[in-house]
């Protein structure tokens, strides 16, 4: 087969796919991750229902913004109108992943915002991590994983936040989503997800009353991070 | 040796108890999962009492649908007239996992239902998995392990079920059991339900007060899986 | 060095002793296993502190039914005077384990005995596995590894229990000791109880009114296990 | 390069930092160990951000008691001015290790002491673990990490505590951390702190009543480790 001109995103699409399972967040093929190139104005992403150990770079499918196969024969996964739809809208991410991790998904089934309740937390996000509503009939009888992306951008809108500062989301009734600047980034978010998710979990369990990180502290880890004189690393 | 008849299920059967370990399915031998072929009428199940480590294909003991055993020496799982006893009324299945599977036992023992509350979920159940209530007496004082065959097809009856939709079952005070087209179908089906009854533990933990997933989304997921149009594959 | 005429326990107490980090069942070096031969009249046991991946046979402590170390130039365990005092009372046991592994030490320290809520625990005891309350205080200030073996004799005693049937107990506010025929069914009750203890633990989250196994079930897998025409064995 | 005069403690850092992720104490980065030499009057430690699979003994940075790097190209941890400050005030300790381990987080977040429930925990501390609370909010707005040095200490000194005896702390809001006479004792110590903080847990859960351990028991493990006839060790 002759190199594809879409190499470079399968190649990152594959390796960070394979990240899932290493990592502990993915149990049979219940994930899968994208990468973008904005200027080619297409995304890799991982065909569906093929195991992790048969997966090769070649074997990434390339879709457009909407949702259109590009290139390749396996059908893409069931979730790509989804990382299409992000991808559209949301143009400076480069990499969406999508697990059914076990405690993020539990929060989403719950239907509750992770609060913020300690560091770990502030490092990465100073608000709560937001579970976006269960859609409504109509959207759900449409065209269902292109409305889950809606739901995702929606849930933002009405929450006021923006996708570049808070780079994950739990969908109600479903699981997490996270994105960042390439697809290696948005699984390091899905994994740090699945570790806030569980120390909150716990966290509640311990204390039922704890309260949310006072302002000063969220503040002072924002600024830590962002601020013009960041320095944050362990 | 000479070459059984029954290779090929001894096989599947193998590769698939094989399984357990690896999922993180068993303790010890804590587990059984057996193949049929029902053009044979037997069914290759795993010896009683014998480590994962020592298991072959060879090993695997041959029954027939009234629990007799046709082909071995060793002694066949203790679980084996209940295996049997689902091959012969429920004729389109080819495969069964019993395991004791942390999560799916406790709420076995708990004889709880484990509420359909996301997508994990109904992408593969459209109802909450059923625990079949713990055996009559007289049940129990008889052949206990072929009554064990028929508590688990009355639940289904009582609750309207189909054995081909729902593939799994929690037997009250006992541990899960798992069927499918093949051994290995059964298998996965154990793991599926393992991280499905982890989950919703969580969730009702996060979340005393969760709801069930709504009609709309279910109705969604099993079309997506079973309709004319199923697409679904992550 | 010339051949010990203890090879044989050492050999065993070291094998058994190198399960324990296998099985998860150990953090460091909290845990101990010995092996004994009661026609001689002692027991081979790990040595003080020293870590797994250093032990050797050869190191395993050679101590008499008294607790007087017979061979061996390293420190036994401190918790050798449990072991020695019931090797000199429970004549029928040849192996003990001692573990701090993770549930089965919550229980103890919630002094809580184990209720017998499913199959998984009735395979192996028909009682509640007992939770030795926590020793006088004159006994603390006294032989306190010693009084420890009279604390598990003692609530045998007072709660009717054959060391023969019930081979595990839960010392209050410390952790489990398991025994048996060997050593290495003293490990392997060891795990089986931190199984128990785990889902347990989760059954009564699930459903905090769970009853205990109700008594035709319990008398059955009695029967099961060691009855005159038993059979178990998955 | 030349040999450095601190290759005995970059060795040192090095190392126990590595034992981090292999005792599943740290996801990616999320944890720091630095080792001292007090005769020169300053400690290696982790550079800042760097995956430990690329951590080499040379790419631990020297850092004097006042948080000056003294040797190296990277940055050091941003949790270098805790280290520097401890090690100032706390002239006996060669060791400092900080995770966000799981269960010692949650028990952080929820700003709650973790309660002596066994002798699991009484043979390494006699007092409930100290959880120091929040920073106010100037302290937060200055030097954070140096202050964070101060929240330890003065949590230390309002218990009345010595840092002798107990090697480990919660930082409300934020995670522990641990120390000791050596770089790998303060990594023994947060391994310890994890295995106490999910016992203590799980025992809350069972029984929420349970009571803190008796004083003749706590006493007994005291003198048991610390007392001029010490002789503890499994």
């Amino acid at each position: 087969m002759a190199q594809s001109k879409y190499e470079h995103i399968q190649q990152e699409a594959y390796d960070a796919n394979m990240q899932l399972p290493k990592l502990g967040l993915v149990l049979f093929t219940f994930g899968n991750v994208s990468a973008a190139d904005s200027s080619l104005g297409v995304f890799a992403i991982k065909p569906s229902g093929v195991p992790y150990e048969e997966l090769t770079p070649a074997k990434m499918v390339i879709v457009d913004f909407d949702g259109n196969t590009v290139e390749g024969n396996l059908r893409p996964s069931s979730d790509t109108k989804t990382h299409a739809l992000l991808y559209k809208h949301w143009d400076k991410i480069n990499g969406i992943a999508h697990t059914h991790s076990t405690y993020a998904t539990a929060w989403a089934q719950a239907q509750t915002d992770i609060p913020i309740f300690g560091t770990t937390h502030a490092d990465h996000n100073t608000v709560d991590i937001p579970c976006a509503p269960p859609m409504d009939d109509e959207m759900i009888q449409g065209d269902y994983e292109y409305q889950t992306g809606f739901q995702i951008m929606n849930c933002f809108k009405e929450k006021g936040l923006s996708y570049g500062e808070v780079e994950m989301i739990l969908v109600g009734n479903h699981a997490p989503f996270t994105w960042g600047k390439s697809a290696a980034k948005a699984v390091y978010n899905s994994a740090v997800l699945e570790s806030i998710a569980k120390m909150a979990y716990l966290t509640q369990s311990i204390n039922a009353n704890t309260l949310r990180l006072k302002d000063a502290l969220i503040k002072k880890h924002y600024e830590r991070k962002h601020g013009a004189d960041s320095y944050y690393g362990q």
